[in-house]
């Protein structure tokens, strides 16, 4: 094939960097009103919605007469919001929109929406400070897998003299992965901010995969993920961290949070592990009222001696979040034996809004 | 709303982690022939087809009289391939597909195949020892602009004698971001494999968000991509990173090389800055043969001296990449000004597929 000097500059113009053509539509686009308008150009098509975290339910979009669907909303409160659009019945993503959300399993696959406020928000990247993101893969003994963490070294950590800073284990949700506290949690911009207003002490964050059974195992199966991850945190992760970072080993610097089924693990394991953890908190947890009495059996059985190990015993969950339920439930349990622990029922459903804000929370409460 | 006990469990079954059900339907599935089916429920849809770096062209799926679309291609050869389903003319995903691709523009966004081989591939990460991925947040003062650098460490470097480092600046291509390398690029895990291997020396490797202008700005736009970038490379980045690492400062250690946008940039940067790189190489680099004379006019103003200078000089370009006719212009172009260099001519077009395999043939070159 003979291609003229012509041609090869037409390919470079559709290949190369500085001149490509920017996107032919703007989806999502945010007026100065933060109104939002979605877009999708789908002559073919002949129904196109939009679900997200804005609205309830979901809205349709219109087709013009070039065959570009669209539709307004808002004002729409500054967040972040995971959203989907659903082409003639087929649930994906805004394929207009580069900031789409991915995880271990297709059910967290989802565009992104950021709505920017007046200022920057607490989860924002701002002139401050900025602490490390570290991921190693590592050789899990217990598992015989290879697996990554992702940890959070906080600004001058590399520079500080050689204390040992408290070190908090922070567990994702089902179908997402060690990536997701950073990539969707801010973990390390909301403590970047926190420590720049001294609101929170400097502390390391912990972030390992939270499966012990493959993502998307059904219940039916062999095996109990919290029990199998429980050994990789406890056999692989700890002594891996202990010997790699400048971190606390003792009970009264180490924390355990999680959030959905990464809270019902943060509570299992660290509420049968006193021994190892002192702060304890569970964002949206995944909790079965009924296990109460075997999983805490051991936590019950010595109320007094609990109270005195625990410096924090945190449960939070939204009260639009079909998980709010057993959160009071564990949270009356825990009432009923005397149990000393923090309950918080916020606005929210089961979002990264909502965890996003638990750990703005409760970061400032760790380590004190 | 009263919610019955056994609803508050159906809830739980259809939200909590080792309850889910798992997708309903497997896209992709690859048999043990190395088949590949692809799958999607879409009554609704009129026509679905799949593209990808593993077939020329499209392929249509077809539809069962459950709505499930579905066709079945290969023995696909082992590798890691990006593709895309189009569902009645909008391309996007794999909505069953977990493994996602994205960058810094819509133009990226596409699902991952992988086919294994029967061993590992030298892209697999495998029971060696392991480097580590490093995050820095940081205020670029040239570009005004909070930006993100990754950077690996070989295995051993926090325990290593705190001799330095030799280092290679390593930048991603157009509509990408500072997370390529890692993400699709394998970058560590080659590295961790010919390190394993004893087949190259250990080396920092540091990759930089290779944009100077916003992603997706037109050609015709004022400001000048490569230029504004290594602004941020030399002024920013460079110092940043021979502040916090154990890397030479030596040009004799320290490489650049790119892909794509990223390769125009460490074939412009690289080669008029002799005085700190003394490794540069391109993979599919982006590069417009009218402008070589006035690009690399201070290279070829003394080859003897360049020649001395440059202990490698490496172009690759896949001969199925539309950027290989510049390539090629570009290696007559060095010859034509005795500028000693490597031309590689491979099999392969525009894909992370030619890349990895460059690094792979690269990394043994460097800094020997």
């Amino acid at each position: 094939m003979r291609i003229s000097i012509a041609g090869i500059f037409l390919i470079l113009f559709a290949t190369s960097a500085w001149a490509q053509q920017p996107p032919a539509l703007r989806s999502p686009e945010v007026d100065s009103a933060r109104r939002v308008t979605f877009r999708l150009r789908a002559p073919k098509a002949s129904e196109v919605s939009v679900s997200g975290e804005f609205i309830p339910g979901s809205q349709s979009l219109q087709k013009d007469d070039q065959g570009v669907w669209s539709v307004t909303i808002g004002p729409v409160e500054p967040e972040i919001y995971n959203y989907n659009l659903t082409i003639d019945g087929v649930r994906t993503i805004d394929p207009n929109n580069p900031n789409v959300k991915s995880g271990s399993t297709p059910g967290t696959i989802a565009s992104v929406l950021e709505v920017a406020g007046v200022g920057p928000a607490f989860y924002d990247g701002q002139a401050v400070p900025h602490g490390e993101i570290r991921t190693h893969w590592y050789q899990s003994k217990s598992l015989n897998a290879l697996r990554r963490v992702t940890v959070y070294t906080p600004p001058g950590y590399d520079q500080s003299a050689p204390t040992r800073y408290p070190v908090l284990y922070l567990f994702h949700g089902a179908n997402a992965d060690e990536t997701a506290w950073t990539r969707f949690g801010h973990v390390n911009l909301i403590l970047d901010n926190l420590l720049a207003a001294g609101k929170a002490k400097p502390f390391v964050v912990v972030m390992p995969f939270g499966y012990g059974v493959p993502p998307g195992t059904p219940a039916s199966a062999p095996g109990d993920n919290t029990a199998l991850f429980s050994r990789d945190l406890i056999e692989d992760v700890i002594p891996a961290i202990q010997s790699k970072y400048r971190v606390s080993t003792s009970r009264d610097q180490r924390a355990i949070a999680g959030l959905s089924m990464g809270g019902g693990e943060s509570l299992g394991i660290g509420l049968n592990h006193l021994d190892l953890f002192s702060y304890v908190a569970g964002f949206s947890a995944a909790l079965r009222p009924p296990d109460f009495p075997k999983t805490f059996a051991g936590l019950v059985a010595n109320p007094k001696e609990a109270n005195q190990k625990l410096h924090l015993l945190w449960v939070g969950c939204g009260n639009q979040d079909s998980l709010f339920a057993p959160a009071k439930s564990f949270s009356a349990f825990l009432e009923d034996h005397k149990i000393k622990h923090t309950f918080r029922e916020t606005p929210g459903a089961h979002t990264w809004m909502v965890w996003r804000r638990y750990l703005n929370e409760l970061a400032p409460l760790l380590f004190q």
